[in-house]
């Protein structure tokens, strides 16, 4: 996944993440009053248009971005059917081209950690292999150690799947666990940036870095740019950018000497572009993706020369 | 809900949580057949098979525990299609009486949280409000600090619902991240009790227990005993009893000095228990379950005695 993820950046020219997540006050009226002449009030109504939606904006950027990162919490809020949307929607983005991030967050032990990565590897039931979440790679948890992360890995080493764990997310507030001090020296974060580097080992793709991939968000430059040196074969998910405050030159630190080994993630940037009006104002939220993510790729292009 | 979760324990004389963690090597063979008759060899027989062995064992179990806590992973792995199977068998737990604790693990940022929220707090759609899940409380992580807990905290203080963070869970490799000690002196997880505890201080019940509790794995009792000192409000949900190795007269310490204050999950150790045989063994997953139930209450009724 790793490797594909690289050459599609270089392919498209840039190295974004278009992360969709859907909230019904970033849905145009109209798509939410068709869904309801569909489907009547119900969450079935709310899956079309969540599925709709995130057509809109696959169609208008999969030529401009190697990836997209759906946001399965923003599905899930409307049940089975909501995720039924996000199901839809990974394998549409698919069909266009794209790699697919699952934005998922998961972190248990055991079996059920090997139940959690049937999103990348699939399950097998009355021996066939069914794929029902379409996704190249998914975000994990640490917090549970290497327990949460194991049956993942094996799924990167067998079927070049990825996977990219928190290690500094891009909220205030997640200081308070990863930012503590630790006895022996540096922060939690650091620690598990190790972690994360040493688990990725046996996941090592063709262009120098590990299937296993690290979140590291972009509203910490300084951290970031420590991070990049102790986690050399890590390539990073980064989130933070636009909405959360972060811009290109920020974000130089997280790139290797080559500009390489990072992708840099803008969802509501991107998706709610539409609502800030302008040249493409009004209903096109297509036109208004695509104005929003042509203007990050040139953010980044210059940060980068 | 931690009212009701204490009533409902003094009710039914024992502080357990069964969990409903399905996978295809402990479903009889008679119900996957069934699945394939009905459905075929897809994802739909999958879930039907889940929420029928879901509902055989909530039927054999109903008097005699308050709560189950069904692992939403377990359904997860088969796609849209599993998770209707665990609304479905969420709903079929509250008719028959039982809180639902949902393990979902769940743990993200702002809007994010917001979304995952609708777990307890139900989701808004076109001015109706909808409840797909069906579960009084949740499981979190906090890696991401209180940004990922806060729109549960609204949920449990305006809708009573529960939830319960990560503390010290009972795998090993959670020693990982979880057991680093600190500069300013005590483990990760003691600081992250002190926030949970802090988080919790809003939503008191009435009983002398926050809605906001925490996950203390079986498996560590000294941790556990400590971990009650310092969080005196904080309900735990202790899951690691049976299958992963602790048992009742490891858990005295972590319940209050009325033998309160906790409830203690078994998982495969009942759910699974037909397939040890002997008196109940066979195909009679219900008797298994409550004879397996009815031993691992005479345990923790002795331990705490």
């Amino acid at each position: 996944m790793i490797d594909r993820l690289i050459e599609r950046i270089d392919a498209c020219g840039a190295p974004v993440v278009v992360g969709l997540d859907p909230v019904c006050s970033m849905v145009p009226e109209r798509l939410i009053t068709e869904a309801v002449e569909t489907h009547g009030r119900g969450l079935a109504a709310a899956a079309h248009m969540l599925a709709a939606f995130s057509r809109e904006i696959i169609d208008a950027v999969s030529d401009l971005t190697p990836a997209v990162k759906p946001q399965i919490a923003m599905y899930e809020r409307f049940g089975p059917e909501g995720l039924a949307a996000y199901a839809e929607t990974a394998a549409y983005a698919r069909s266009k081209g794209l790699l697919v991030i699952g934005d998922v967050k998961r972190g248990d032990i055991s079996s059920t950690a090997e139940a959690y990565a049937a999103h990348i590897g699939g399950a097998e039931f009355a021996g066939e292999l069914f794929d029902p979440w379409h996704e190249d790679a998914v975000t994990l948890n640490p917090y549970l150690g290497v327990d949460g992360i194991r049956p993942f890995l094996d799924v990167c080493e067998k079927a070049g799947k990825g996977i990219f764990v928190l290690v500094k997310t891009s909220n205030p507030s997640g200081a308070e666990l990863q930012d503590l001090v630790l006895e022996r020296g540096g922060p939690v974060y650091e620690h598990v940036a190790g972690l994360v580097s040493r688990w990725g080992e046996p996941c090592m793709g063709a262009r120098g870095y590990s299937r296993v991939g690290a979140v590291v968000g972009a509203t910490f430059a300084e951290q970031g740019r420590r991070l990049r040196k102790l986690m050399p074969h890590t390539f990073f998910l980064v989130p933070g950018y636009g909405a959360q405050g972060a811009s290109g030159r920020d974000l130089r630190g997280f790139f290797d000497a080559d500009g390489r080994g990072c992708v840099v993630n803008s969802s509501r940037g991107i998706t709610a572009a539409w609502q800030k009006g302008g040249r493409f104002g009004g209903n096109d939220v297509g036109a208004a993706a695509r104005e929003a993510l042509e203007a990050m790729r040139k953010d980044l292009k210059e940060a980068l020369a």
